[in-house]
């Protein structure tokens, strides 16, 4: 992918992420250490981040006063990956740049059983960001074309109709002002299994190591194909998918920062005109003592 | 109230901003524009939230992983006091440090009318932290002694009421593992109205403002001694109220910060040992592809 040294073309980075519309997807053929649209080298992205995160948390403010006065718009950034691959640490990081009373986090974890009394999309409705909000799902309604179909969870039929459930979700989604901005981590095994070696030297990073992430490890063939097939037949121009290659953890931070400031400048919120008669307010205000 | 150099002792500004318990409360007793315990001067206060800060995000980071391994600890911060006191920009600037997805922030505004529907405690019990979590509440079922006194918006003898309901209540939660900060922001009456004149000067702000601001303030008594005798009634040994001056948006940050440190530095959470053979799962990994 090509390099784009100052990153400073709004559509830049979005139309470098965004993979292809109805085509076959190979995951093989992304490097899980490119750096696409970065400026040059770490120390330059690190503050370019810097001062994009800035610019997000200005927006992000807009976006939240114009939803005080009506505006329906919100946003909901997906975040999906294989484990180790940054989901967390981006929530950690990019989404620590903001104002956390208008952020929507959700982790999606293994179903409780009251989720699996309900269709699949029943907990992730809950979760969604209301007006004014960003939403953010860690996981979200794709593992259960992932993981449920590298693990059978489900009947194949069934999980063959999830894909258009999915896809009339996500329409209806954006038909009701949400802008999803969906992004995959694609990491390498390789990056995977130090990352996991790491988190076992450290005692302090056990309690993020499960043992049965080897097992999953184990089956990352299946996954990427998982992947693959829902990267392919949920992709549409209302809800398109961003590959983020997530082997060095400050380009990711630096692409999904940059990308939810491409996706807000384009949505423009604006602050809203004072509903009141702000000298007629002043002059009351004014007599108080 | 004393100046405490280093601010180094760490029960040190708890002790300071404690609320006597069992005791009349008179806020006309407490200086808004005071900064009692702080370092000297802004920019030294600034620079020690800043590294405060960084304290508390690790420590926050300990709380979640001991709620990983079942450590059912958990701690909220109540925010009260008048409009403008910084409830939110508490959020933004004292919350925003932490990982926001260990946070349950929860802004409790005019009752729904399915809120209605149920008991005071209803709303606010959803919105409780779970473990591992710091639970943040801009406004909170104080309101229904608060407002609700002022406004009448309920009987007396009903108002009269929910002090002990609270009281049970936060006893409940205490004894369940949550660790109870309430903090109340002390405005003076001046420093409001520059607040509210400064939002109605600049068109930005004109979306925090609400022409119902300028009524409220002008029962201004009445909500003193509303706070006066919930800060004197629901204050107790497992739930104290701290009484945070907030003319200065500099220390009640700091202030606020630091008291977090304290109670979770009390707490000590631990990172919980690996429950599985590190040197095995180290051995299974490597061997994989």
């Amino acid at each position: 992918m090509p390099k784009n040294p100052a990153g400073e073309k709004d559509q830049a980075l979005r139309e470098l992420l965004r993979l292809p519309q109805g085509e076959r997807i190979d995951l093989a053929g992304y490097d899980a250490g490119a750096t696409p649209g970065a400026p040059d080298g770490k120390e330059a992205a690190l503050a370019d981040a810097a001062r994009t995160g800035r610019r997000l948390a200005g927006l992000q403010e807009r976006l939240w006063a114009a939803g005080t006065a009506g505006d329906r718009r919100r946003v909901l950034l997906v975040l999906q990956g294989m484990d180790t691959s940054g989901k967390g640490g981006t929530v950690k990081h990019v989404i620590g740049q903001l104002n956390p009373a208008g952020c929507r986090i959700t982790a999606f974890k293994t179903p409780t059983e009251e989720e699996r009394r309900h269709d699949f999309l029943w907990r992730v409705r809950r979760a969604l960001p209301a007006q004014g909000e960003i939403g953010i799902f860690d996981r979200s309604h794709y593992e259960d074309v992932l993981i449920a179909r590298v693990r059978h969870l489900a009947r194949p039929a069934e999980i063959g109709s999830r894909y258009g459930l999915i896809n009339d979700f996500e329409r209806s989604l954006a038909e009701d002002g949400v802008t999803l901005v969906k992004c995959f981590l694609h990491l390498s095994p390789e990056e995977q299994k130090r990352r996991l070696l790491r988190r076992l030297d450290r005692p302090d990073k056990h309690w993020k190591f499960d043992p049965g992430d080897i097992e999953e490890r184990a089956l990352w063939p299946a996954y990427q194909e998982a992947y693959e097939l829902a990267l392919e037949r949920c992709a549409a121009p209302y809800a398109p998918w961003y590959l983020v290659p997530a082997d060095r953890k400050w380009y990711r931070n630096w692409a999904i920062t940059r990308l939810l400031v491409e996706h807000l400048r384009e949505l423009d919120p604006r602050y809203p005109d004072a509903g009141f008669d702000v000298a007629e307010c002043r002059e009351r205000l004014r007599k108080q003592t």
